[in-house]
């Protein structure tokens, strides 16, 4: 077996991407942070305590940075652009700081520009539904206040009392209730970002209107381009009407075969109503149970759990139709046990089992995640295969146990091989095997966590030399000295 | 008033663009023609009987193109790129010519490319619900395909037994199921295009997954580009599943104001069932009774007539909403008279109604045809600010009817002046008024027909100048000879 004598000592995962060189930006000087107080302010250019900017939190990546800008409004980016193009100052931008990938992390010590403070203007027009507001609105602040109106969110993440709007849509943040609504481009209809030119050009794209065939459709450029060709700073999204009904119910299944039939069947039953479908093996349940607490309502731990979540803008569709779905399923004898429930509250058990399930693989050991995509027939084959691919290793390589989450309705897996400690094996020799899999089964290597610092390296595998090309150059078109993001996605 | 003394001799469209001045693309020779001929065989390369592909369907512009160009695969396309990029011809794509702004007309003797032929490849996952195929099957025979499988397209217009789905994806078409589906960002997932460098590359984006966050989403880019980027030959979408339930209602309303209050309770009532929210005015609807013949089902022609339709996964669902909806609207006394059908085929009668609106208004006369979005407020203001301007000049500019009818549910509306013939003075004097006024009232003055060369001189009113600066850049990048669609959009 390729691996059985290479297990190497443990490091961080830093240390994994110092073959990437160091570019020629300007250190900062004293003379500039003169100059970046003079635009924003004394108090908002911070020197010390810096650490949760310069840190992920999961604390896998640790960025150098000697300076972070908190402006507050477009302009003051725009200056600090401006003038960050003429000396040659790399700037990373930086929203929630929630992501997984490293993205919002400097690789060296780039300036950080926090959007913590852009939240001055939110603007909801109850006709249309749509909302206008700067990218430093929390996701779930924004859902607050919709609700008043009988609105939410088309987006929804685990992230959501942390992450920032402009953040969810420079990642095109997935989520779990994608199935229903899209990503970010079915709901985003403009947003304004500071480009990287000599002016700090602010870039007005889009319109607060749900048709607008005026120009080429740039807004969409900006969703998922993890802040390397501009700094986003309001958004114009379409909310979704908050649901009257909610039915929520948690199913335990014995084979992958019989997910899959359940979720043809959640599909053509519940139709435009099915809002979540989402997964969590035994392996996943078991952590769960054991590292976060929350109980699992079923006499043993199941092979596989599925939770799915109907909703309706009448209450009692979404219940009626969650019934009839769950009885269609018990009759073809495709579930093993269930429970069904119906409100927001009620269903809080259920996914406090699904939201645990990140953090809670998370306490064993140190974990390898993989974002992925799939066609839904190899959803869960990775999973086997790695099992059987890693298990002469596994003592060596100190994996504790390998164990697959996320939303089957999307086929978006997340995959976890968590391992007692961190080892250069997994990186060098496992990773590039999974991505090589991956992409053979037609997947994607990153499904809603983006590339980041975490794939770069990788995000060429079986990738369209044409269209990396291009996005090099439209990199180059927005970001002529490359000042943004540097080192990540597009280098 | 200021167009009292302007009314000028009549005139065809064609000739209110002469102002372009023609670029020095070369003039196709006998050998480019043979040379077209090896690339794509003899019968392929069309010299005689080309009228109808130099002509839009409304007879409102016409190309002088001397060749037509029927390529049937990605690699044919790539070669004729290729040599035109060589040799400095210019190339109009051509998907079903149903468009209204002339797009894919050429302005002078550009070569046309049809899509016709380009029908080789259609997959459809049943369990994703993804389609992919060549970008010149029509709208209609994609749905036929799916409906077997118990699926259909995301997108309904008109044009949909003529229309290309690469000319759909092209022009980021709209139409009747946008308030349910979104448009065509909302479904799109990767698509093949041909772009203009030396290579005639072809560009690959995106994939068959609901999410992949591995590179810049260019395909994005190319939705609504109209033919300027690249030739689109290849796409896949989403596709959305064939609904067991249809509900369908024409309700005669007598104010706006109440149009607006059924807009918002059929938003609240019908939630993610409603599907169409449509809206035509007596004028229209007046036009369809005199000139299609479509009976109107009330013993008067309404002031305003909406039609509703609500669908659903389940069969009672959508009648059961449709008629709590309604009889909400019957107590609040916002609606005069109304009827409701269930079933595709009964829904036939009311639909016939909607989709003879376009075609009846132009069989009175000619026809000025304005596609705007505008906030739900402002959508009839237009309509009622413009017959009280043009009321002086009515006879001397020969106008017969000002009407208004779309898609209120999106804030969509087809604007309509009638007149006894094309007259200079409403190209050039009351257009810009009017377009100044969307701009004004925050609307755009291209909802889901696109700019072509109809709008291409007013497409900066109100825009941002540095995306449009951007946007002429992005194009020069795909396309850096400018031999792609010329003269149009972004010029």
């Amino acid at each position: 077996m390729m691996l059985r004598n290479s297990v190497k000592s443990s490091l961080n995962l830093r240390n994994c991407h110092t073959l990437l060189k160091k570019r020629t930006f300007k250190e900062i000087t004293n003379n500039d942070i003169s100059n970046f107080r003079k635009i924003i302010g004394d108090n908002y250019v911070k020197e010390n305590n810096i650490d949760s900017y310069n840190e992920d939190w999961m604390k896998w990546y640790k960025g150098k940075s000697k300076c972070v800008l908190l402006p507050k409004c477009m302009e003051e980016i725009s200056e600090i652009v401006k003038y960050c193009y003429k000396e040659n100052i790399a700037i990373v931008p930086q929203s929630g700081n929630t992501g997984l990938v490293g993205g919002s992390i400097p690789m060296f010590d780039e300036t950080i520009l926090s959007l913590k403070r852009l939240r001055n203007n939110f603007t909801f027009d109850q006709t249309s539904g749509i909302v206008e507001c700067d990218a430093g609105y929390i996701l779930e602040e924004i859902n607050d206040k919709l609700k008043e109106h009988g609105y939410m969110m088309p987006i929804d993440l685990g992230a959501k009392g942390s992450c920032f709007i402009g953040g969810n849509v420079a990642t095109c943040a997935g989520g779990i209730r994608l199935i229903k609504f899209g990503n970010i481009h079915a709901n985003i209809l403009g947003l304004d970002a500071v480009i990287g030119d000599k002016n700090g050009s602010i870039l007005r794209m889009g319109s607060s209107l749900r048709k607008d065939n005026t120009d080429l459709h740039l807004t969409h450029l900006f969703v998922g381009s993890e802040g390397q060709l501009g700094i986003i700073g309001n958004v114009k999204i379409l909310a979704v009407p908050y649901p009257n009904g909610i039915s929520t119910s948690l199913l335990s299944v014995n084979t992958f075969d019989e997910c899959k039939k359940v979720l043809q069947i959640a599909k053509s039953q519940l139709g435009e109503n099915l809002t979540s479908f989402e997964f969590l093996d035994s392996d996943t349940l078991q952590c769960v149970n054991e590292f976060s607490k929350v109980p699992i309502p079923f006499n043993k731990i199941p092979r596989f759990a599925l939770v799915i979540e109907c909703t309706s803008s009448e209450e009692d569709i979404s219940s009626k139709k969650m019934e009839n779905f769950l009885s269609i399923c018990y009759d073809k004898n495709l579930v093993d046990d269930g429970i069904m429930t119906n409100g927001f509250n009620e269903g809080r058990g259920i996914w406090n089992i699904r939201e645990s399930a990140p953090l809670s693989v998370t306490k064993e050991g140190y974990v390898y995640k993989y974002d992925m995509s799939l066609p839904i027939d190899y959803f869960y084959e990775l999973n086997n295969t790695m099992k059987k691919y890693l298990n002469d290793d596994k003592e060596e390589l100190g994996i504790l146990r390998i164990c697959s989450y996320g939303h089957l309705g999307d086929g978006n897996v997340h995959f976890n091989i968590i391992s007692k400690h961190s080892t250069y094996d997994i990186y060098n020799r496992v990773h590039p095997y999974i991505y090589k899999w991956i992409v053979d089964h037609k997947g994607s290597i990153s499904a809603e966590h983006g590339i980041g610092q975490l794939k770069q390296k990788y995000m060429s595998i079986g990738k369209d030399s044409t269209q990396m090309s291009i996005s090099r150059s439209i990199k180059n078109l927005f970001d002529p000295k490359g000042i943004f993001n540097p080192y990540k996605f597009i280098n």
